[in-house]
């Protein structure tokens, strides 16, 4: 099997080739996508329910396209309006979901690791939508196919990732799977939201934008979350656009040919530029929305796979 | 083509032909949806997004059992729940959105011209299921079947509008369309519930309901909006029942075969005496419910058959 | 016909014969759901409506995939976000949703009785989602196939319904449907939800778990709606975990086969000691999760093949 997983918990229990697998499937899917008849059966007579314990309209939604167009029955569950609150009571929600033999199961939560304690109490496959600090690890996969699909490849380039990268579990994802594919991997923001220790995983930290983003092929932005502003960590939103966001400015520094990422939603103005974020020379905002939908089409498609061979070798 | 539109943004746009090729299609609909087994295959394949910005239970449902019926994909995004609110972020939700490949977007805003806007931006055809004060084309089009089918035709009737016309836009779009049709339109409610310089438009305008209601063959009731209560508009919920809440003495005014219309939801003792929404020999007010569905059905066939044309000359 | 009904409102309706109908037929649905392929067309080409005016997660979602896996399209209305709070409303809301031609409604109500009132109105099928203190028909029946797949039987077992029983349209299904199959009833608690006259049923009364639990089959608990405590009904839950919790040391007393259940969602440590509650080999209530969704399929499965007959007939 090429791809041997139950679940699709984090970039970090895949292999270079495993991802790469993933991503051709997505190429397949990013076709299919732009059809006018957008159906394929590999989920047919399967059910995938999506536990948000976060609202996330927009990767909720993509998940949810993607397995309707796949056939699969989806089911949305708004985990906030119900009465989970502790700990304890995730497992009860997740065990009787599980009753009702759900084939896939996808499941953001604002707890780190609280995603992989779910999957270990379930019989069908789950999808990390996001879980805490830990892992965002569709997200790193459609920020690779993006890359790659711009660049030609996706290994030996130069990537910088720019902003707060402490809290930041879609930095972390990325982080991971870009040193599997072997990039090097530059990491700018202020010294307070870079997590201690980072430079042992053989990346290099920068606290100047300019200096920062010296002839890189990928600028990666990150989403301020505002929540953080006014704690101490940053001083303001002005301020931190001064130094931290992205313009026309700093990114002469730079390959004249870079392209410009973003996980949305954005903070125009904050984080990044506006115009810039709508320049479709540079930008490939949106096409990181569309590589999602295929990102997670195609790992929804090769976790059924693995089901539909275990249930009959059962 | 009969009906060589893009989206459907409001009433304005459409040659009373194109406004009789939909609703013969939508007859087809109704049939359809009397039967046991309701399905269709129009938009299989298809992704239909439903974008509501207001809450709107009932008009949602139409759209959403429309689509299904028709065998689309169909996702509701619950936009108040997501952190939209500035016009600059409508139009990044709106690419986003978009990005992921929807087919039929159906919105409802409450900005006047938010559709219109939104439709610029994007690649697939946009419904308008209501925006601001603007237009809510696809209720023009129900009431417009709804009166076809009930009066044996659609030219040539006497239709009265009775209640807040400044604020609606179902008066709005009823009054394109009726007047399109050719149609002697009446336009009732109190002054300051009336746009200016409506007079222009060939109408005629009463303050009082049995002098406004005198031999038409149509009696069309809009909601009062409450909240516009007390605010200097208008009195109380009781004078205004007095004077335009529609009961059998007033309607007795109208012709006697007259039928009587409301877009719900209904306040039931406010604009209109609950008996008589009631009473199935003059109310066709669940014909309404019924043929919004049938509508809804057919407007999004007939764009989809446009979307398939225009990506297959591509 | 084998179930003739048009409705699925109450277990009082319903023979025993008619019981033991829809059981065979959820065994057979219990067998697809383990499959890969989950997918049946017993609703190919019908609307499901799912209304509920009273928030529950659990049983929405074993409607929706109940009505996923056999192919119906499936519309979830909030009814708590939508404006609908007076008696009056409720049936304007269901004419509506009427005339828009679902097949199968879904409804949970908090008040007793709503949910048969609605159904007077409707030309569709309707079942009972809960209503009241009233009754939970698919609650009983999947109590019930649980029950009989456990003990090989449902007849001549001695069960006990311990907890909050006056107050709780699941013992009270649970005890109409238990009765008509002839088995020996058994209720226990405090003698402040006990109901009045309950005696009569041919029932046995304790207030005395140890004593209750005596030699039975089957210990079903029920949860305890804690708004109630501190009301002058229950001391505090501690108190009554001491007295009315179901513990090792309790289940003593019953035989040693007994199965334990539990509607859900648990409350751990108040009703049911939680590693009692995980036991596998004494605990169903995982099983009644699974069993909810088969008896759900069957239920509407059996409804729309008597839609189908009558409006063939027609």
């Amino acid at each position: 099997m090429t791809f041997p997983h139950r679940h699709l918990l984090g970039i970090e229990a895949l292999r270079p080739d495993e991802i790469t697998t993933l991503l051709d499937l997505a190429d397949q899917y990013v076709t299919l996508n732009r059809l006018p008849d957008k159906h394929a059966d590999a989920l047919v007579g399967l059910t995938q329910i999506n536990m948000f314990f976060e609202n996330s309209t927009r990767t909720q939604a993509s998940f949810e396209i993607a397995g309707k167009r796949l056939g699969a029955d989806v089911m949305n569950m708004a985990m906030q309006a119900s009465s989970v609150k502790k700990g304890e009571t995730l497992i009860d929600t997740a065990l009787t979901l599980n009753a009702m033999h759900p084939d896939l199961l996808v499941v953001r939560h604002p707890h780190s690791g609280a995603v992989d304690l779910l999957a270990q109490k379930v019989n069908c496959a789950v999808l990390n939508a996001g879980d805490g600090r830990h892992e965002h690890p569709t997200q790193a996969l459609l920020d690779a196919l993006t890359i790659r699909r711009a660049k030609g490849r996706l290994h030996r380039l130069s990537v910088a990732i720019c902003g707060d990268i402490a809290h930041s579990r879609v930095a972390r994802s990325n982080i991971l799977l870009l040193g599997k594919m072997e990039n090097r991997l530059r990491l700018i923001g202020p010294p307070t939201l870079m997590p201690a220790g980072i430079a042992e995983f053989g990346v290099e930290v920068f606290d100047d934008m300019q200096e920062g983003l010296k002839d890189v092929d990928v600028v990666m932005m990150l989403r301020l979350q505002k929540e953080r502003m006014d704690g101490g960590f940053i001083p303001s939103e002005r301020e931190y656009y001064h130094r931290y966001g992205l313009d026309e400015d700093k990114l002469r520094s730079a390959k004249p040919d870079a392209i410009v990422m973003h996980p949305g939603p954005m903070n125009r103005g904050v984080e990044i530029d506006g115009t810039l974020a709508d320049d479709i020379n540079r930008s490939v905002i949106q096409d990181q929305v569309e590589m999602g939908v295929a990102v997670r089409m195609a790992a929804m498609d090769l976790l059924a796979q693995n089901l539909r061979l275990t249930r009959g070798a059962a």
